[in-house]
Protein backbone atom coordinates (compact mmCIF):
# COMPACT_ATOMS: atom_id res chain seq x y z
CA UNK A 1 0.00 0.00 0.00
CA UNK A 2 0.95 3.37 -0.88
CA UNK A 3 1.01 6.33 1.68
CA UNK A 4 -1.02 9.50 1.13
CA UNK A 5 -0.35 12.70 3.33
CA UNK A 6 -1.36 16.06 3.02
CA UNK A 7 0.81 18.88 4.21
CA UNK A 8 -1.36 22.42 4.78
CA UNK A 9 1.26 25.09 4.41
CA UNK A 10 4.43 25.34 2.28
CA UNK A 11 6.65 25.91 5.54
CA UNK A 12 6.16 22.63 6.50
CA UNK A 13 6.96 20.48 3.80
CA UNK A 14 10.23 20.20 4.98
CA UNK A 15 8.31 17.62 7.60
CA UNK A 16 7.23 15.58 4.75
CA UNK A 17 9.90 15.82 2.55
CA UNK A 18 11.64 12.39 1.65
CA UNK A 19 13.34 11.33 -2.02
CA UNK A 20 10.97 8.97 -3.04
CA UNK A 21 7.17 10.77 -3.00
CA UNK A 22 5.44 12.05 -5.44
CA UNK A 23 4.18 15.87 -4.01
CA UNK A 24 1.02 17.08 -5.89
CA UNK A 25 1.43 20.94 -5.76
CA UNK A 26 -2.13 22.73 -4.70
CA UNK A 27 -3.46 26.08 -5.12
CA UNK A 28 -7.01 25.99 -6.85
CA UNK A 29 -7.41 29.78 -6.17
CA UNK A 30 -6.17 30.23 -9.10
CA UNK A 31 -2.51 29.13 -9.83
CA UNK A 32 -2.69 25.14 -10.22
CA UNK A 33 -6.27 25.26 -11.83
CA UNK A 34 -5.01 28.40 -14.68
CA UNK A 35 -2.25 26.07 -15.00
CA UNK A 36 -4.15 23.08 -16.23
CA UNK A 37 -6.12 25.40 -18.59
CA UNK A 38 -3.11 26.41 -20.18
CA UNK A 39 -2.44 22.96 -20.88
CA UNK A 40 -5.82 21.71 -21.64
CA UNK A 41 -5.52 24.51 -24.49
CA UNK A 42 -2.39 23.29 -25.92
CA UNK A 43 0.73 25.30 -23.78
CA UNK A 44 3.82 23.66 -24.48
CA UNK A 45 5.10 24.64 -21.24
CA UNK A 46 5.10 26.98 -17.80
CA UNK A 47 8.13 27.79 -15.85
CA UNK A 48 7.33 28.64 -12.50
CA UNK A 49 9.27 31.05 -10.56
CA UNK A 50 9.04 32.19 -7.03
CA UNK A 51 10.18 36.27 -7.72
CA UNK A 52 8.43 39.14 -10.05
CA UNK A 53 11.89 39.86 -11.02
CA UNK A 54 12.89 36.40 -12.63
CA UNK A 55 9.63 36.66 -14.31
CA UNK A 56 10.18 40.11 -16.19
CA UNK A 57 13.83 38.56 -16.85
CA UNK A 58 12.02 35.68 -19.13
CA UNK A 59 9.71 38.44 -20.40
CA UNK A 60 12.89 40.37 -22.17
CA UNK A 61 14.11 37.73 -23.08
CA UNK A 62 10.96 37.30 -25.32
CA UNK A 63 8.64 34.71 -23.01
CA UNK A 64 5.21 35.29 -22.18
CA UNK A 65 5.18 36.05 -18.50
CA UNK A 66 2.16 36.25 -16.06
CA UNK A 67 3.02 38.19 -12.35
CA UNK A 68 0.40 38.12 -9.52
CA UNK A 69 0.05 39.28 -6.00
CA UNK A 70 -2.80 39.41 -3.69
CA UNK A 71 -5.00 38.55 -6.30
CA UNK A 72 -3.70 41.25 -8.81
CA UNK A 73 -1.89 41.55 -11.90
CA UNK A 74 1.62 43.09 -11.45
CA UNK A 75 2.92 45.98 -13.58
CA UNK A 76 5.05 44.98 -16.45
CA UNK A 77 3.05 41.83 -16.85
CA UNK A 78 0.40 40.90 -19.60
CA UNK A 79 -1.32 38.81 -17.44
CA UNK A 80 -1.68 37.36 -13.96
CA UNK A 81 -3.25 34.04 -12.59
CA UNK A 82 -6.89 34.06 -14.10
CA UNK A 83 -7.36 30.74 -15.95
CA UNK A 84 -9.20 32.80 -19.01
CA UNK A 85 -5.88 34.24 -19.63
CA UNK A 86 -4.14 31.19 -20.52
CA UNK A 87 -6.91 29.77 -22.39
CA UNK A 88 -6.89 32.22 -25.93
CA UNK A 89 -5.59 30.47 -28.95
CA UNK A 90 -2.48 32.69 -29.14
CA UNK A 91 -0.97 30.81 -26.13
CA UNK A 92 -1.13 27.74 -27.89
CA UNK A 93 2.34 25.79 -28.76
CA UNK A 94 4.05 28.88 -26.14
CA UNK A 95 6.22 28.51 -23.45
CA UNK A 96 4.73 31.17 -20.07
CA UNK A 97 6.95 32.28 -17.42
CA UNK A 98 4.61 32.79 -13.89
CA UNK A 99 4.76 33.58 -10.78
CA UNK A 100 1.99 34.19 -8.50
CA UNK A 101 1.14 35.13 -4.37
CA UNK A 102 1.25 31.22 -3.16
CA UNK A 103 0.84 28.71 -6.14
CA UNK A 104 4.71 29.18 -7.68
CA UNK A 105 6.23 29.44 -4.02
CA UNK A 106 4.88 26.13 -3.38
CA UNK A 107 6.55 24.40 -7.00
CA UNK A 108 10.21 25.90 -5.46
CA UNK A 109 9.02 24.57 -1.59
CA UNK A 110 9.10 20.86 -3.41
CA UNK A 111 11.34 20.95 -6.69
CA UNK A 112 13.50 18.48 -5.24
CA UNK A 113 11.44 15.81 -4.61
CA UNK A 114 10.98 12.60 -6.62
CA UNK A 115 8.76 14.43 -8.76
CA UNK A 116 6.52 17.43 -8.53
CA UNK A 117 2.74 17.69 -10.63
CA UNK A 118 0.05 20.11 -10.35
CA UNK A 119 -3.46 19.07 -9.20
CA UNK A 120 -6.79 21.45 -9.48
CA UNK A 121 -9.84 20.05 -10.10
CA UNK A 122 -10.05 20.70 -13.32
CA UNK A 123 -7.72 17.71 -13.64
CA UNK A 124 -8.86 15.53 -10.42
CA UNK A 125 -10.06 12.03 -11.77
CA UNK A 126 -7.08 12.02 -14.56
CA UNK A 127 -4.81 12.90 -11.84
CA UNK A 128 -5.78 10.21 -9.40
CA UNK A 129 -6.32 7.64 -12.07
CA UNK A 130 -2.39 8.83 -12.91
CA UNK A 131 -1.03 8.92 -9.48
CA UNK A 132 -2.31 5.04 -9.33
CA UNK A 133 -0.75 4.15 -11.91
CA UNK A 134 2.66 5.49 -10.47
CA UNK A 135 2.38 3.21 -7.50
CA UNK A 136 4.16 5.62 -5.31
CA UNK A 137 3.67 7.51 -2.30
CA UNK A 138 1.83 10.66 -2.52
CA UNK A 139 2.12 14.04 -0.34
CA UNK A 140 -0.66 16.79 -1.35
CA UNK A 141 0.63 20.14 -0.49
CA UNK A 142 -1.53 23.07 -0.49
CA UNK A 143 -0.13 25.73 -1.18
CA UNK A 144 -2.37 28.03 1.02
CA UNK A 145 -2.59 31.50 1.99
CA UNK A 146 0.83 32.90 2.45
CA UNK A 147 1.44 29.67 4.67
CA UNK A 148 -1.50 29.80 6.19
CA UNK A 149 -4.24 27.01 6.06
CA UNK A 150 -6.42 27.71 2.84
CA UNK A 151 -10.11 26.17 3.00
CA UNK A 152 -9.81 25.86 -0.92
CA UNK A 153 -6.97 23.78 -1.32
CA UNK A 154 -7.67 21.71 1.53
CA UNK A 155 -11.19 20.38 0.22
CA UNK A 156 -9.41 19.58 -3.29
CA UNK A 157 -6.94 17.66 -0.73
CA UNK A 158 -10.11 16.09 0.33
CA UNK A 159 -10.92 15.03 -2.83
CA UNK A 160 -7.81 14.18 -4.19
CA UNK A 161 -7.15 11.72 -0.78
CA UNK A 162 -10.68 10.24 -1.14
CA UNK A 163 -10.07 8.92 -4.69
CA UNK A 164 -6.68 7.53 -4.02
CA UNK A 165 -7.87 5.69 -0.87
CA UNK A 166 -11.36 4.17 -2.97
CA UNK A 167 -8.66 2.97 -5.83
CA UNK A 168 -8.14 0.24 -2.76
CA UNK A 169 -3.61 0.81 -3.13
CA UNK A 170 -3.03 3.65 -0.94
CA UNK A 171 -3.88 4.41 2.73
CA UNK A 172 -3.89 7.32 5.10
CA UNK A 173 -2.03 7.81 8.88
CA UNK A 174 -2.32 11.30 8.28
CA UNK A 175 -4.57 13.26 10.29
CA UNK A 176 -4.47 16.22 7.56
CA UNK A 177 -5.31 13.93 4.93
CA UNK A 178 -8.02 12.55 7.15
CA UNK A 179 -9.22 15.85 7.95
CA UNK A 180 -9.41 17.34 4.78
CA UNK A 181 -11.21 13.88 3.17
CA UNK A 182 -14.03 14.44 6.13
CA UNK A 183 -14.69 18.22 5.35
CA UNK A 184 -14.43 17.44 1.55
CA UNK A 185 -17.26 14.99 1.83
CA UNK A 186 -19.35 16.92 4.12
CA UNK A 187 -19.60 19.93 1.68
CA UNK A 188 -18.82 18.39 -1.05
CA UNK A 189 -22.71 18.63 -2.31
CA UNK A 190 -22.32 22.31 -2.18
CA UNK A 191 -18.67 23.76 -2.28
CA UNK A 192 -19.48 27.07 -3.97
CA UNK A 193 -22.00 28.06 -0.98
CA UNK A 194 -19.38 26.81 1.35
CA UNK A 195 -16.46 28.45 0.48
CA UNK A 196 -18.69 31.88 0.03
CA UNK A 197 -17.64 31.36 3.73
CA UNK A 198 -14.58 31.12 3.80
CA UNK A 199 -11.57 33.68 3.56
CA UNK A 200 -11.06 33.75 -0.25
CA UNK A 201 -13.91 35.91 -0.21
CA UNK A 202 -12.63 38.41 1.97
CA UNK A 203 -8.76 38.50 -0.27
CA UNK A 204 -10.91 38.46 -4.14
CA UNK A 205 -14.63 39.17 -3.39
CA UNK A 206 -13.40 43.14 -4.47
CA UNK A 207 -12.08 41.69 -7.62
CA UNK A 208 -15.33 40.26 -8.66
CA UNK A 209 -13.27 37.10 -10.00
CA UNK A 210 -16.78 34.75 -9.60
CA UNK A 211 -16.59 33.84 -13.36
CA UNK A 212 -12.78 32.53 -12.19
CA UNK A 213 -14.31 30.87 -9.11
CA UNK A 214 -16.48 28.98 -10.96
CA UNK A 215 -14.21 27.65 -13.43
CA UNK A 216 -11.49 26.39 -10.70
CA UNK A 217 -14.41 24.54 -8.73
CA UNK A 218 -16.18 22.69 -12.19
CA UNK A 219 -14.13 19.40 -11.60
CA UNK A 220 -12.72 17.28 -15.13
CA UNK A 221 -12.35 19.40 -17.81
CA UNK A 222 -8.99 17.96 -18.20
CA UNK A 223 -6.70 15.16 -18.93
CA UNK A 224 -3.30 16.84 -18.90
CA UNK A 225 -1.05 15.95 -15.95
CA UNK A 226 1.39 18.95 -15.63
CA UNK A 227 4.58 17.46 -14.53
CA UNK A 228 8.00 19.42 -13.63
CA UNK A 229 10.70 18.56 -15.31
CA UNK A 230 13.96 20.25 -15.39
CA UNK A 231 12.70 23.64 -13.99
CA UNK A 232 9.78 23.90 -16.36
CA UNK A 233 6.16 22.24 -16.07
CA UNK A 234 5.32 19.95 -19.16
CA UNK A 235 2.10 18.24 -20.19
CA UNK A 236 1.68 14.58 -19.23
CA UNK A 237 -1.29 12.79 -20.31
CA UNK A 238 -2.91 9.98 -18.87
CA UNK B 1 -16.36 41.26 18.14
CA UNK B 2 -13.51 39.95 18.81
CA UNK B 3 -11.67 37.57 16.20
CA UNK B 4 -10.96 33.69 16.66
CA UNK B 5 -8.15 31.79 15.17
CA UNK B 6 -6.75 28.24 14.89
CA UNK B 7 -3.38 27.61 14.56
CA UNK B 8 -2.29 23.88 13.40
CA UNK B 9 1.49 24.17 14.60
CA UNK B 10 3.88 26.04 16.80
CA UNK B 11 6.00 26.20 13.66
CA UNK B 12 3.55 28.50 12.17
CA UNK B 13 2.64 30.64 14.83
CA UNK B 14 4.66 33.75 14.19
CA UNK B 15 2.22 34.48 11.34
CA UNK B 16 -0.25 34.45 13.67
CA UNK B 17 1.81 36.48 16.27
CA UNK B 18 0.66 39.69 17.97
CA UNK B 19 0.70 41.71 20.67
CA UNK B 20 -2.88 41.90 21.30
CA UNK B 21 -4.37 38.62 21.33
CA UNK B 22 -4.60 35.97 24.46
CA UNK B 23 -2.86 32.92 23.50
CA UNK B 24 -4.30 29.43 23.87
CA UNK B 25 -2.25 26.31 24.11
CA UNK B 26 -3.35 23.14 23.65
CA UNK B 27 -2.07 19.32 23.63
CA UNK B 28 -4.79 17.06 24.26
CA UNK B 29 -2.91 13.80 24.45
CA UNK B 30 -1.83 14.81 27.23
CA UNK B 31 -0.07 17.56 28.24
CA UNK B 32 -2.58 20.55 28.52
CA UNK B 33 -5.31 17.84 29.42
CA UNK B 34 -2.42 17.00 32.37
CA UNK B 35 -1.89 20.45 33.65
CA UNK B 36 -5.70 21.66 34.01
CA UNK B 37 -5.54 17.87 35.98
CA UNK B 38 -2.93 19.04 38.23
CA UNK B 39 -4.40 22.48 38.96
CA UNK B 40 -8.10 20.66 39.67
CA UNK B 41 -6.23 18.95 42.13
CA UNK B 42 -4.44 21.58 43.93
CA UNK B 43 -0.91 21.85 42.44
CA UNK B 44 0.40 25.34 42.74
CA UNK B 45 2.12 26.30 39.88
CA UNK B 46 3.23 24.42 36.73
CA UNK B 47 6.73 25.61 35.33
CA UNK B 48 6.56 24.44 31.65
CA UNK B 49 10.41 24.05 30.16
CA UNK B 50 11.85 23.02 26.93
CA UNK B 51 14.50 20.72 26.86
CA UNK B 52 14.78 18.03 29.05
CA UNK B 53 18.39 19.50 30.73
CA UNK B 54 16.25 22.31 32.09
CA UNK B 55 13.80 20.40 33.79
CA UNK B 56 16.36 17.93 35.33
CA UNK B 57 17.88 21.30 36.96
CA UNK B 58 14.44 22.22 38.31
CA UNK B 59 14.50 18.51 40.16
CA UNK B 60 18.04 18.82 41.40
CA UNK B 61 16.78 22.20 43.13
CA UNK B 62 14.30 20.29 44.79
CA UNK B 63 11.01 20.81 42.47
CA UNK B 64 8.79 17.77 41.24
CA UNK B 65 9.65 17.07 37.44
CA UNK B 66 7.81 15.46 34.86
CA UNK B 67 10.02 14.67 31.69
CA UNK B 68 7.91 13.15 28.34
CA UNK B 69 9.38 12.70 25.14
CA UNK B 70 7.16 10.62 22.18
CA UNK B 71 4.28 9.25 24.84
CA UNK B 72 7.04 7.74 27.45
CA UNK B 73 8.78 8.74 30.74
CA UNK B 74 12.23 9.80 30.44
CA UNK B 75 14.99 8.51 32.32
CA UNK B 76 15.45 10.90 35.50
CA UNK B 77 11.97 11.67 36.26
CA UNK B 78 9.40 9.99 38.02
CA UNK B 79 6.61 10.59 35.53
CA UNK B 80 5.54 11.80 32.37
CA UNK B 81 2.39 13.62 30.79
CA UNK B 82 0.27 11.27 31.99
CA UNK B 83 -2.87 13.18 33.84
CA UNK B 84 -3.09 10.42 36.59
CA UNK B 85 0.62 11.60 37.89
CA UNK B 86 -0.66 14.98 38.33
CA UNK B 87 -3.91 13.78 40.36
CA UNK B 88 -2.16 12.41 44.12
CA UNK B 89 -2.43 14.02 47.36
CA UNK B 90 1.42 14.33 47.28
CA UNK B 91 1.03 16.56 44.25
CA UNK B 92 -1.18 19.42 45.83
CA UNK B 93 0.12 22.86 46.71
CA UNK B 94 3.65 21.92 44.64
CA UNK B 95 5.52 23.51 42.03
CA UNK B 96 6.36 21.08 38.99
CA UNK B 97 8.95 21.56 36.37
CA UNK B 98 7.04 20.35 33.17
CA UNK B 99 8.93 19.31 29.69
CA UNK B 100 6.79 17.47 27.18
CA UNK B 101 7.21 16.58 23.00
CA UNK B 102 5.07 19.13 21.83
CA UNK B 103 2.70 20.91 24.84
CA UNK B 104 5.94 22.58 26.55
CA UNK B 105 7.48 23.83 23.05
CA UNK B 106 3.90 25.42 22.37
CA UNK B 107 3.72 27.31 25.08
CA UNK B 108 7.33 28.07 24.33
CA UNK B 109 6.49 29.24 20.90
CA UNK B 110 3.79 32.00 22.50
CA UNK B 111 5.63 33.10 25.39
CA UNK B 112 5.57 36.84 24.48
CA UNK B 113 2.26 36.84 23.25
CA UNK B 114 -0.04 39.04 25.57
CA UNK B 115 -1.13 36.42 27.65
CA UNK B 116 -0.51 32.50 27.26
CA UNK B 117 -3.33 29.96 28.61
CA UNK B 118 -3.99 26.49 28.59
CA UNK B 119 -6.81 24.85 27.43
CA UNK B 120 -8.64 21.26 27.05
CA UNK B 121 -11.95 19.13 27.28
CA UNK B 122 -10.88 19.17 30.98
CA UNK B 123 -11.42 22.86 31.60
CA UNK B 124 -13.54 23.28 28.15
CA UNK B 125 -16.77 25.22 29.19
CA UNK B 126 -15.09 27.26 31.89
CA UNK B 127 -12.35 28.34 29.24
CA UNK B 128 -14.73 29.57 26.66
CA UNK B 129 -16.81 31.63 29.42
CA UNK B 130 -13.07 33.51 30.51
CA UNK B 131 -12.42 34.24 27.09
CA UNK B 132 -15.64 35.76 26.19
CA UNK B 133 -15.79 37.73 29.92
CA UNK B 134 -11.82 39.16 29.03
CA UNK B 135 -12.78 40.49 25.64
CA UNK B 136 -10.20 40.40 23.70
CA UNK B 137 -8.97 38.73 20.35
CA UNK B 138 -7.93 34.83 20.65
CA UNK B 139 -5.45 32.40 18.69
CA UNK B 140 -5.93 28.92 19.52
CA UNK B 141 -2.51 26.92 19.19
CA UNK B 142 -2.78 23.41 18.37
CA UNK B 143 0.40 21.61 19.52
CA UNK B 144 0.14 18.82 16.87
CA UNK B 145 2.66 16.34 16.79
CA UNK B 146 6.07 17.71 16.25
CA UNK B 147 4.96 20.78 14.29
CA UNK B 148 2.46 18.87 12.05
CA UNK B 149 -1.62 19.07 12.04
CA UNK B 150 -3.23 16.38 14.52
CA UNK B 151 -6.49 15.23 14.62
CA UNK B 152 -7.18 15.62 18.32
CA UNK B 153 -5.76 19.05 18.91
CA UNK B 154 -7.06 20.89 16.37
CA UNK B 155 -10.99 19.10 17.10
CA UNK B 156 -10.68 20.70 20.30
CA UNK B 157 -9.76 24.24 18.40
CA UNK B 158 -13.19 23.61 16.89
CA UNK B 159 -14.92 22.83 19.85
CA UNK B 160 -13.61 26.10 21.57
CA UNK B 161 -14.26 28.07 18.27
CA UNK B 162 -17.81 26.89 18.14
CA UNK B 163 -18.56 28.03 22.14
CA UNK B 164 -16.63 31.54 21.08
CA UNK B 165 -18.82 32.15 18.35
CA UNK B 166 -22.05 31.01 20.17
CA UNK B 167 -21.30 33.41 22.09
CA UNK B 168 -22.28 35.86 20.03
CA UNK B 169 -18.86 38.20 20.85
CA UNK B 170 -16.72 36.50 18.21
CA UNK B 171 -16.06 36.16 14.82
CA UNK B 172 -14.26 34.07 12.52
CA UNK B 173 -12.43 35.13 9.19
CA UNK B 174 -9.93 32.23 9.39
CA UNK B 175 -10.42 28.71 7.45
CA UNK B 176 -8.56 26.40 10.15
CA UNK B 177 -11.37 27.66 13.04
CA UNK B 178 -14.20 27.24 10.15
CA UNK B 179 -12.65 23.81 9.32
CA UNK B 180 -11.79 22.60 13.00
CA UNK B 181 -15.67 23.92 13.85
CA UNK B 182 -16.82 21.80 10.90
CA UNK B 183 -14.86 18.62 12.48
CA UNK B 184 -16.23 18.83 15.30
CA UNK B 185 -19.95 19.07 14.91
CA UNK B 186 -19.49 16.23 12.03
CA UNK B 187 -17.33 13.79 14.87
CA UNK B 188 -18.54 15.16 18.00
CA UNK B 189 -21.33 12.13 18.81
CA UNK B 190 -18.64 9.97 18.62
CA UNK B 191 -15.10 11.49 19.36
CA UNK B 192 -13.37 8.33 20.79
CA UNK B 193 -14.45 5.80 17.94
CA UNK B 194 -12.97 8.55 15.50
CA UNK B 195 -9.89 9.10 17.08
CA UNK B 196 -9.27 5.74 16.85
CA UNK B 197 -8.68 5.64 13.29
CA UNK B 198 -6.63 8.86 13.54
CA UNK B 199 -2.03 8.92 14.00
CA UNK B 200 -2.58 8.82 17.65
CA UNK B 201 -3.35 5.61 17.82
CA UNK B 202 -0.52 4.54 16.07
CA UNK B 203 1.71 6.54 18.33
CA UNK B 204 0.57 5.68 21.76
CA UNK B 205 -1.53 2.60 20.92
CA UNK B 206 1.32 0.20 22.38
CA UNK B 207 1.63 2.07 25.48
CA UNK B 208 -1.54 1.04 26.79
CA UNK B 209 -3.28 4.36 27.08
CA UNK B 210 -6.64 3.77 27.10
CA UNK B 211 -7.63 5.56 30.30
CA UNK B 212 -5.44 8.47 29.57
CA UNK B 213 -7.45 8.77 26.16
CA UNK B 214 -11.05 8.61 27.80
CA UNK B 215 -9.76 10.99 30.85
CA UNK B 216 -8.45 13.40 27.85
CA UNK B 217 -11.84 13.47 26.28
CA UNK B 218 -14.25 13.79 28.91
CA UNK B 219 -15.00 17.45 28.54
CA UNK B 220 -15.72 19.99 31.75
CA UNK B 221 -13.93 18.30 35.38
CA UNK B 222 -12.65 21.65 36.16
CA UNK B 223 -13.32 25.58 36.10
CA UNK B 224 -9.99 26.12 36.54
CA UNK B 225 -7.96 28.34 33.90
CA UNK B 226 -4.06 27.93 34.14
CA UNK B 227 -2.23 31.03 32.89
CA UNK B 228 1.44 31.79 32.17
CA UNK B 229 2.80 34.30 34.50
CA UNK B 230 6.48 35.15 34.65
CA UNK B 231 7.35 31.63 33.55
CA UNK B 232 5.43 30.44 35.39
CA UNK B 233 1.46 28.90 35.26
CA UNK B 234 -0.62 30.12 37.74
CA UNK B 235 -4.43 28.92 38.33
CA UNK B 236 -7.11 31.34 37.74
CA UNK B 237 -10.77 30.13 38.89
CA UNK B 238 -13.68 31.55 36.51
Amino acid sequence: MNKVQVCFSPELYHLFADDSSIVVVVDIFRATSAICAAFENGVAAIIPVAELEEALEYKKRGYLAGGERNGIVQEGFDFGNSPFSYMKPEMKGKEIALTTTNGTQAIEAAKHAYSVVIGSFINLDALATWLVKKDRDVVILCAGWKNRFNMEDSLFAGALTNLLLESGTFKSECDSANASSLVYRTVKRNMMKFLATCSHRKRLAHLNLDEDVKFCLTPNQSKVIPVLKDGKLVAEKL
